[in-house]
């Protein structure tokens, strides 16, 4: 199967939503980031958090087994550094082979109620 | 008319909510393929589902008439295989012309509320 | 000013809900192109409608004044031909000067609950 | 690190919804520019908008610090003017140095209810 997508991805607008309401985790609030890996070889994904006060943290390291896809949900990464709710950030990934990637918010703070927004990240050369 | 589109689009952040609340088909929960022919010629589609933990799965086989829309839900599809709800996935499509896509959810999952998220696709050469 | 956009855009996915809840015009259920022109040139746009068991609709005539922006309710489209409501449809945009087009949904279907979702249009060369 | 993104993005879906409801400002409604600079320069980027029945306003004037990013309220901006709440306008954002934006809207009209809607902004070349 040919490569498909890029190896730079980028979504400016993370920010996971704080508190959740309902059952866990099907209704907890997330930010998450949905990787697809076409190709014939494991992705060795590379993942920086971009804040507006202070200097990005990263890299978290994920893979993404070739011909498979992966979930992460932002709020489940811990290393290097936890993933604070409730605070901006945004972030870029790096891939080893060519993958894509998309971006989804779950936003469960009001009780009830689930709102859900996502774009399809920004690929960018490199 | 000229040729509009790609032959290839992915979506990686596939999820068919589960379950469903309210009148059907209106207020399934669904996640769609929305797909634009503006050629002169049939186009005949190839669906491939990827997961975090199986091989892919297809192709599923849709076809777009020429000059035609095609609204496919993903919980509606059977052949190969029948989707499987509250699964994570992620989909390549091919297409013998060059087409437009667009992916859509629905989510009903709570009683008497309605999300929405959508994207358009990620086009890519091949 | 520099010329900023495309001239063709696409939306494959388009379906104004039906029925509405609320006060109209603001929660009326619509599917909505949002254009603006950053060009000192009028733009004429030219909007076909496909559909999944018809040959397209159109054109549908649209101007957007030089550094205007404009927002478009589908619903409201009624020359040729009226837009039937919860009617699957997709959209392709022409434009004598460069563009650039975002697709919007509201959906207040519900009583009481008001779900939106939007993405960029996809552009074409042409 | 290598340069990442474009100097001018567009959105022209803008309409900041009106009025809130819940606990501010979290939920207040607004719509809100998403920006990441991933260089090692700061970025001054200079915001346009533009409207259906007037010549565009701005420069709006944001820094964006090298490596870092910013999440800005529209609804915040007010010089060279304050924007009017429930107005519907468009956005194209010039960047002395590559960055990427992304658009979000959050609606709390109303009571008890949060809509979200995002999507990348448009890249332009420039």
């Amino acid at each position: 199967m040919p490569e498909i997508g890029a190896r730079v991805w980028v979504v400016p607008g993370g920010h996971v939503p704080f508190p959740s309401n309902g059952r866990e985790p099907d209704l907890t609030s997330f930010d998450q980031l949905c990787v697809l890996n076409a190709t014939d070889t494991d992705a060795a994904l590379s993942l920086d958090l971009y804040y507006c006060d202070a200097e990005p943290v990263g890299p978290y390291r994920i893979t993404v087994a070739a011909r498979r896809i992966r979930h992460v949900r932002i709020n489940d990464l811990i290393d290097p550094e936890a993933v604070v709710l409730d605070r901006p950030y945004g972030c870029l990934l790096r891939s080893t082979v060519p993958v894509v990637a998309q971006f989804l918010r779950q936003d469960t703070r009001l009780p009830g109620v689930v709102a859900l927004t996502g774009t399809m990240a920004y690929p960018a050369p490199g």
